[in-house]
């Protein structure tokens, strides 16, 4: 029975700022449902404000009541705006891109970004997808989730190869989150972009695992042993007061 | 089957920023489905980010799923922000609280609020429900809604009689929007709040129905009738600036 509600909301993660819209044939082929069945979530999604059907195109994209439910989470529950207020900051004192995650389900969204005040940065764009394999962000969330959530993820993780360096199979996975959870911090480069350093620390929830992470986005060609320094030790600790705000808990090895 | 969908969905309406968080027992007692089903219900939508739970209470609350998504659409069609522009020159000009309402799935909220450079002007709160029958708002969008959405939302109104003036029944509410369809303005003094006299004019999609409205909260004891002719005029010209920025459709009548 809780199958079809599973599926439903599964739609709505095709959507994506690359991917605005999608037609009933799309989405039936992404998601592998059958159409009578594609065609009953969207119906069900669509009757609730979940996704709008355009009038001309027949296409589906994200509907308003995300947007209102969002509204209602951030008067009530600002964790969002918490990690934005200290990203300005972290950014400016590494002078790269500072970003925040949070986990939505079962997957890691990017939340809010800081850039820095010079010409060549890195740009991280809001809502994009962060793959858990690829990214310092995603590593350090995964290394600080429940056993059987690592043990899920992995059987789901299909290690696509964004540069040469992406970290390929399940071994590989297993070594960066040891590395990250001896260290509380994740570092990788040239992953998931050829040039770009990450560095990321997680932030933990109320049951002590990781429920996003602040990361830096970095140019590689000009990073040093100081500065990589530096951005892990302010990661750190903006993370560890972000833990603390949100009503977080450190696990007892950090 | 797809009512377990809209069971599923359906929960997400009864968090707001007054009860931001819900127990299993109190959402099972406000949807009126038992304790397995909302259980089931709540464990899909906690799955995909859709609600989250406290360790401590085991109360749950929005997650943030719905935040991703709302920036999604956000970026590929941004029909708040184009109202959102709007309500601060309307604001202004006419010196009374402007708002804009949109549909969300079968209900409108409220997605932007621009209040007077003065003393004394109306509250309005974001993602608070305004009610159909007695708000203007919510007349203009019925007043302009299909046939069949007219019968469906005549059926399931409740009348909850906010003020003596709230109207009462569905012959009442028929006149309201016969009167709206003749003016293409909705105008009510007193029937949600005391003292506040609401005037608003629909927003039209690609069918040339409704989709939302953007309406201005005046304080009654200032209100004159040409104070009330510039309001109208100024919600007309807006509404349809706006109904043209959205791709939408303006019915022959009007």
């Amino acid at each position: 029975m809780m199958g079809t509600v599973d599926k439903a909301l599964s739609l709505m993660r095709f959507f994506s700022p690359q991917i605005p819209e999608l037609g009933l044939s799309e989405l039936a082929r992404k998601s592998g449902f059958d159409k009578a069945t594609t065609l009953r979530c969207l119906n069900a999604l669509e009757r609730n404000g979940f996704v709008e059907q355009d009038v001309l195109s027949r296409k589906y994209r994200v509907g308003l009541s995300p947007f209102h439910l969002a509204q209602i989470r951030e008067q009530s529950f600002p964790v969002e705006s918490i990690i934005a207020e200290h990203l300005d900051a972290l950014a400016t004192r590494v002078g790269e891109t500072a970003h925040g995650t949070l986990m939505a389900g079962r997957d890691p969204v990017t939340v809010a970004i800081s850039s820095p005040n010079r010409a060549l940065f890195v740009h991280v764009s809001p809502s994009t997808a962060l793959p858990w394999h690829a990214t310092a962000s995603g590593i350090a969330i995964a290394a600080h989730l429940p056993d059987e959530a690592q043990k899920e993820l992995l059987d789901r993780l299909e290690f696509a190869p964004y540069t040469p360096k992406t970290p390929s199979n399940k071994e590989d996975m297993r070594t960066e989150w040891n590395v990250c959870r001896e260290s509380g911090i994740a570092c990788v480069q040239s992953t998931f972009e050829d040039d770009v350093v990450g560095t990321a620390a997680p932030i933990f929830g109320q049951t002590g695992h990781a429920v996003g992470s602040v990361a830096i986005a970095s140019v590689a060609l000009r990073m040093t042993p100081d500065l990589q320094t530096q951005i892990a030790s302010e990661l750190r600790r903006v993370s560890q007061i972000i833990t603390n705000k949100i009503g977080g808990v450190l696990p007892v090895n950090l």
